[in-house]
């Protein structure tokens, strides 16, 4: 950590830096320049709480050189992290994951249904929300506990596991009873409390990206699980705000080799949300596993002009089906390929 | 609302439209344009799920004319909404509210001492977070139930309304106990559990624009409070997310003057969070008084070098001194005023 | 095009926006709605100018139903604009271009030499800067004249077809003389006096989006070279302004499957200025040719540690060799392959 | 200058990143951390090219310390500068100017009529387009010489200083023959050919911020004009682009302050395009000025319903006179006061 000093900082002011760094349990190092003189801290842990020394007179600026995270870092762990599910599917290592299911559970029907088809297709993890966080309070909130049912239900008909979304501290222990993954979702990102909770329930965590997080907060909104205990921790690319109204989000794929530098915890990419428009589904799905990613979530529904949300970013199942075929493709580029297809008679569903 | 057709949409393809409106009890009226048809949706009354629409072949997309808020809006109800504290202080009339105090409440001598300097320069409520929500999990996160006890010693010593944070469902049911004012903040204003407890618990409730929030977010937020029955919002702009570093946000002023023209409900402005310099407060806080604000949020701490949560941007006593003088002057150019010191003697403090 | 009333407007100013835009030509059709009244213009031919529209008196808004750019509209033109160059490469067919080079030509030596490495590994454009737009006045600014004098020595030498940037009027007419396509930098994408002199010079014209340019601005600065009469344009997707500050820029790699549904002409990606960082440039030049781009930019420099500008951002030769590999597996499966490489006896430079 | 090291480096590239520092002029400080070394450039002038150093292996990144940009700094200049027009006004100092009048020149009548009126309250610099820098080819583009001639007569008539844009270096010495202020606008902000031609041709140049340019790009821009010699600059912010459509940008006020604590030049802001709607320039001319600008550019128009450009965005001449009212009041907070308004008898014009 550097403390900039303003060009006129007065002796007094630089010995009062010092003397406070010193008082934090570092050590301190002053740094004159040309124009101004810098305060270097030495020996941080990733743990120094840099509001302490902002206020104090005389400082300009501080500027982080370690990273403020630390357990999610790849400077901590060298390794990938590599998440298992019950049903045998590897997260993280050089297989590419494929999750894929409707936005919302509607009916029995419709999820078993869909499950049996992603399977067949060779997706190995079913998506698909029992609680919806809706912009508006109008607009359809998901079968709650009744959708929890129905996806355990599709995975014993399917043998695919299950991620689903939690929307609170509650949720999350009525999610880790159902569900193989716990999704958290983007509006999410930094509840701390629903954060904690995740991170203490004992099942992997899907952690989306916020709709304007940066890296350094997407990193640290997952350090809260690992300080948790929880390292079970899979990050997802899904689109970040911009200034351009043709898609809904700007789809950051740069994140995604970013991240693997920074961090050795795998992530995906949501192409779905990531773009909000069919046709550019599949696109960006294919440019996510040739950016790298670990693996991708895709929304498909059997029937998208009667979903009860987000139809119009939902692919058929023959364009999904058509996804697989150039995905397996293109990850012969990178030597990886994507997570074998289920053998039904031998997988093993989540109790 | 306006369904706007591809260019090749089949007859076929529009019919379904005007059906599939007709079905949801909307009349439905095809405009023929040179290049493509459009359907408009006659008899929006604000409810209207356009995710139905926007899966239907041949969609390319969907407008919206009315607006998708519905009991926030200014059509909606006419008059501005002032929610009465119990202090006396009205917010959203012709007087002009200040809250100040420090980022977090940190000690009894601090946060009685404090509130009791801001009542004789003339603030109406206190503000001081008991519940912090910090981006990293080391650093500092409040003092809890504890600091909400020493918000209300305060404000009995002092006669000022209290404002704080509630982060989770549990968190409003206590923070409903203590203050008068619950406070949501940036990174949950898109928590709809949260929300609607808030919504439940009939205090007034002082909503903060997320990160990167467009105004239409924020208005159906508050819509998710009015639609649990509290009308009781206040809603404000903390800066959003921008591509310049030098300010910890982008303050957007002119989401005041915008707000006020779709909505009924008070907004008042956060300079301190919305630069994160100490030295540009004072003018962005005269500049959101000019712009029409209906109050400011100013944090003041009583030894800001010592802060243990953002010091950088906590204005000394005395520079909030001088900013209420100079604000006093400014709000004489709108025709408006200062909600009047509190009289001690006669202030009544909430139970 | 849809003027959205407010909603208390009266009969006197709806009949005055029927009659406005009579008056320019077009067909008026007011439509009621239960909240407000829209008015939609019949018969827009891509040149009304809405500014007419907005002024007037209870009007809320003004939406655009048919898009504002017209010669370079799909809707105008329905088959792929293909660019054929003097060495035979052809641009926005079935074919993926590879251009390459280093940031700026500084010596015969540097871009002869790398010319030659290029055309061996598979790249059929040569790109390098001559005249250098930087930020800062003290930075390198580039050989100037005697740049384009080396760059037509290494197409002589190589093969290899040439693309340089303009950054005036008058040095359009001098890059048309050495080069085989002008590029327009990103910081000129809304220089018209430089578009309108590019688009009267007859040679192919590579237009790269602006820092913050909306996909549809864009499409509009590309007007004006279609406008003068040039239908020889190549887009360049390189990155937005974002809020993080890991990378440079934010590649918008969706913004090449939006474009090539409203627009015929090809679109290329330069990752390089993408994302400003070595490690992260072969990832995202292989998920730029996944998202259907139809071609790459790839900053290729002999020994970068040495390079005059943009180092950081530069692959070593065996990076590229590694790249084109990569490329060409992940063509396959969208049905595409790369341009075939130069055969140095019949390939024809460029006089 | 720091130059960080990623954590694996090897003491071969710290020692290479020392030399290379040397090399180029400056001492090198190696500053060893817990997690990783920096190396300290001394005696930075603000003119080290931070791209040598950001090639070098080993290297994570570079951070600025000193300002890249050295004349516009207020390190290099303390006091402020107050540029001075013919007729008296003075921008920079304690006194607020306000520039007004139409978008574009549209005919004598107009323009003429216009300046009296502005004049007869209180303005004293007259805004204009000659030439009209469009998003569409199909907009109108201004009168071009003849807008000049008509603003010359304007002068004439109404004692008023005129402001007007330029758009290429040609209309730079066009426009330094009729103007008493040559405009740089938004989207020519990086425009390089056209800044030096500005800063040689010895008039006061008024310099808009780019649509997404930082507060470091738009000094660095300015740089560019001292280098040249011309010291005259006046600084514009008039919004940058965001995620919100309710507003054309977001009028970015916190950049007033802080461009005032980074550099001497004078800054005011442009709050119609800004915002883009009539009915916020008033709330935002007045937060402007609450803000500390030195200035505010406002559009009026005789007849916005009538006017070929922006007409949304204009004011109607009453409201203007209530702006200049209300602005009058709002400086009395800061100890400022208007520009007094012109005495016709005694002004004098520009030759």
């Amino acid at each position: 950590m550097l403390v900039v000093m303003k060009q006129d900082a007065s002796q007094a002011s630089i010995d009062r830096v010092v003397e406070t760094i010193r008082s934090m349990g570092y050590d301190a190092r002053p740094i004159p320049g040309r124009q101004r003189t810098a305060v270097g801290l030495i020996g941080n842990d990733g743990r120094v709480d840099s509001a302490r020394l902002e206020g104090l007179e005389g400082v300009l600026e501080v500027i982080e050189v370690s990273r403020p995270y630390k357990q999610v870092s790849r400077e901590w762990k060298v390794e990938d992290t590599v998440v298992t599910l019950p049903n045998g599917t590897r997260i993280g290592g050089r297989e590419i994951v494929v999750m894929a299911g409707p936005c919302a559970v509607e009916s029995r029907e419709q999820i078993v249904g869909i499950a049996r088809t992603l399977r067949d297709m060779g997706a190995t993890v079913l998506r698909g929300g029992a609680f919806k966080p809706r912009t508006s309070p109008y607009s359809f909130q998901g079968l709650g506990i009744k959708g929890l049912e129905l996806l355990a239900e599709a995975r014993e008909a399917s043998g695919l596991a299950v991620v689903t979304e939690a929307l609170d501290a509650e949720g999350v222990d009525l999610v880790a009873e159902y569900a193989d993954i716990i999704q958290i979702g983007a509006r999410n990102m930094q509840n701390y409390t629903l954060l904690r909770r995740a991170g203490q329930v004992g099942k992997p965590v899907l952690l989306k990206r916020g709709m304007s997080a940066t890296i350094k907060e997407l990193l640290l909104a997952a350090e809260y699980l690992l300080a948790e205990g929880n390292g079970q921790v899979i990050l997802c690319e899904r689109g970040v705000r911009s200034f351009d109204t043709h898609t809904r989000n700007l789809l950051d794929l740069t994140a995604i080799p970013v991240i693997q530098g920074l961090s050795h915890l795998p992530i995906i990419a949501d192409p779905s949300h990531g773009t909000g428009i069919r046709a550019k589904v599949l696109p960006m799905a294919r440019a996510a596993v040739a950016a790298g990613a670990d693996g991708v979530m895709i929304e498909v529904h059997p029937n998208p002009e009667m979903a009860l949300s987000d139809g119009a970013q939902s692919l058929y199942p023959e364009q999904f089906a058509e996804l697989m075929e150039q995905m397996r493709v293109i990850c012969r580029a990178l030597d990886r390929s994507l997570v074998p297809p289920l053998d039904l008679e031998t997988s093993v569903p989540a109790p």
